[in-house]
């Protein structure tokens, strides 16, 4: 089933979303609220850095009972080391979203991105919340996921519509991204909204699937970051039946739910800091799938590659120097690589095609780099970009 | 004791060395000789990349018997991805190199660096060879340095003196570096040539111990090469008795060789592509030596944060988040980081050092990095340098 995905930020039915600034950044939106009419299921997935920030933690604290009616988000402040202090401080965004909707603390999630470290002022926070509330409406999608945006050059919004039951449910999802991308179990911020009906551990089951094909499988420049947190409601608005793994029309569920995810994680590394190439390197003939993903994480993370390929080179030499220090087993000999179809490496040596045709693809803004290790069965996609100036000056 | 280190490129008695433009690059220097009167006994040290240039397998095999006579090597080629005509041509190198000096092929080393997958044209090299014969000299010790480099924007050279059963020894270094450094029990080339007398099993473990202090802790970018490769000639020329691990005279001979390559090794970060600050990073409190040694790294490779160190930032925070995500096991809370003696971090949160006397560090050109993990007593230490945008555009 082609999946139709429309380029906007059209929310599902009973949500509704606001973003305001709260006065965090000098002067651009900086904080967001999303709220669902009824209590939803929710499912999350989070970063496994060892070092969270404190809203993660709240947020696993508040998704135990797989229910949630509010998300409540800034950016500018990552909230992560800051100790008790912090984790004070994203409950009191907690307690203050759950006055103003007037619903228990414990059904809001609580987000936080931008810098590490940084003590959290509530002062603007509360106003903010306060501001958000005022100006919730079900049209106010786009605004939310503005407010998400740090050194996101474009907000990431994505919407498609399927059918359950005969009836007409939506998934909307929004995401940011930019620098300290390479999530594992999780991404940056991505809050997914369905109108659909589906009970909380069919909706979690639903969610890793989609976050390990897409979310999971993105590289920016190999940092994984300390807030990573993916945040799926249903609130059954739809008025389907309950959707589950037994339901006939589940796998359309699913396979919509993966689009939007793979959609936002795509748009995440288009929009990678300094970013100007989405690589999507495909590695089969690994001795294992794991080993296909060590080789291509190692690949797309190599400073020296992702440089190479900011200038147009394809650079094929320090891709077989990268594959022979991953930690998957390689014959040097036995390595070909291609650039979308054009052979640009065979037996592990430099196959014949023109620069010409080479540098038509390269200077193209998105192609695949097709890498076969000979070996195996073992295969893995990962989505990354280039390296450029602009990386480090974002940075600096 | 503490080790003299000179700044030059003396070369120890009984050797010689050329370095001379063979036309493989444009204008610079790009092909060195160097050989001892006598054989010498010879160590290495070589890249642990599955896919390992052609005179790396070549010196392998030439370095069974642990005896060599001369080291011929070029820039701008790294013979590397070239299959049975790469190994042929390494093979070349060393019979020209023979029957110019009278040797056996398989008392000569071979290296090359520079760009990978590029078939070696014999050519120019033959050329090259004959040019560096005709001019080998005790004095050219510098020239073959030069001949070295790649992107290195210094050429790197270190010498030391020491008494040996009342005799003074010389132990001489040379190196090149700059990108793909993340050597793995090597690094991209350094040459280091004594005249004391030393049978090649104690030389061998005197180089593989001096190496792990030194070439092995390093890191510009990450990339672990195909051609890494550290040689160690000793021909006996200052007629010393035979050094071994029982002569008094042993650990003066292996500190100083330390001395030696460490030195090396820092002059290679220093130098890195596009570098301008080094650090010494320092891990503590692991709850191993190895733990502590894969958080070091993490640090040292980290995108963000070698970034962040261009911009004289303390950037602890991306520092908190890497060791989030290393392999290491921490607890945010224990963890405490110092810029020199100035406390940045303590418990997992901002310190209350002034952002002055922070800046005051962070503007230096090299300064230490002190990360206290408060769970053990494992420790270790890498020398690594800041990523800047002068890095991206030499890779472009």
């Amino acid at each position: 089933m082609k999946i139709q995905l429309e380029e906007n930020a059209t929310l599902p039915l009973g949500f509704k979303a606001a973003g305001v600034h709260a006065g965090i950044k000098k002067e651009a939106k900086d904080m967001a609220l999303i709220s669902s009419d009824v209590v939803a299921t929710a499912a999350g997935v989070f970063t496994t850095n060892q070092v969270c920030a404190a809203p993660v933690k709240i947020c696993r604290k508040h998704l135990t009972d797989g229910q949630a009616k509010a998300i409540v988000m800034n950016s500018g402040n990552a909230n992560a080391c800051t100790g008790a202090e912090g984790l004070a401080h994203a409950e009191a965004m907690c307690v203050e979203t759950a006055s103003q909707l007037n619903c228990d603390p414990s059904e809001v999630l609580v987000c936080s991105t931008g810098s590490i470290g940084k003590p959290l002022e509530l002062e603007p926070i509360v106003k903010g919340i306060s501001l958000a509330a005022d100006v919730l409406a079900s049209d106010q999608g786009m605004a939310a996921a503005e407010a998400m945006m740090t050194t996101d050059l474009v907000s990431k919004t994505i919407t498609t519509t399927l059918s359950i039951d005969g009836k007409t449910v939506r998934i909307t999802g929004m995401a940011k991204g930019s620098g300290m991308i390479e999530p594992n179990m999780a991404t940056m911020l991505a809050y997914i909204l369905t109108d659909a009906s589906v009970p909380s551990d069919a909706l979690q089951s639903a969610l890793s699937a989609a976050n390990a094909q897409s979310f999971n499988r993105i590289s920016v420049d190999g940092d994984t970051s300390t807030n990573d947190s993916v945040l799926l409601l249903a609130n059954g608005a739809a008025d389907t039946a309950a959707l589950n793994p037994s339901h006939s029309d589940w796998s359309v569920f699913c396979e919509a739910l993966n689009a939007v995810c793979l959609d936002l994680a795509l748009k995440i590394v288009r929009d990678g800091e300094g970013a100007s190439h989405l690589i999507t390197l495909q590695v089969t003939g690994a001795q294992s799938d794991s080993e296909a993903d060590q080789a291509a994480r190692a690949v797309a993370n190599s400073m020296l590659v992702k440089t190479g390929w900011a200038g147009s080179y394809p650079v094929w030499g320090r891709i077989m120097d990268v594959l022979g220090y991953c930690s998957a087993h390689v014959e040097e000999e036995k390595i070909s690589i291609d650039y979308n179809e054009l052979p640009i490496t065979r037996s592990g040596q430099v196959a014949d095609s023109s620069p010409e045709s080479v540098l038509a693809i390269t200077q193209e803004p998105e192609y695949t780099i097709h890498i076969d290790l000979g070996l195996g069965a073992g295969s893995a996609t990962i989505y990354t970009c280039d390296c450029t100036e602009e990386y480090v000056r974002i940075n600096l």
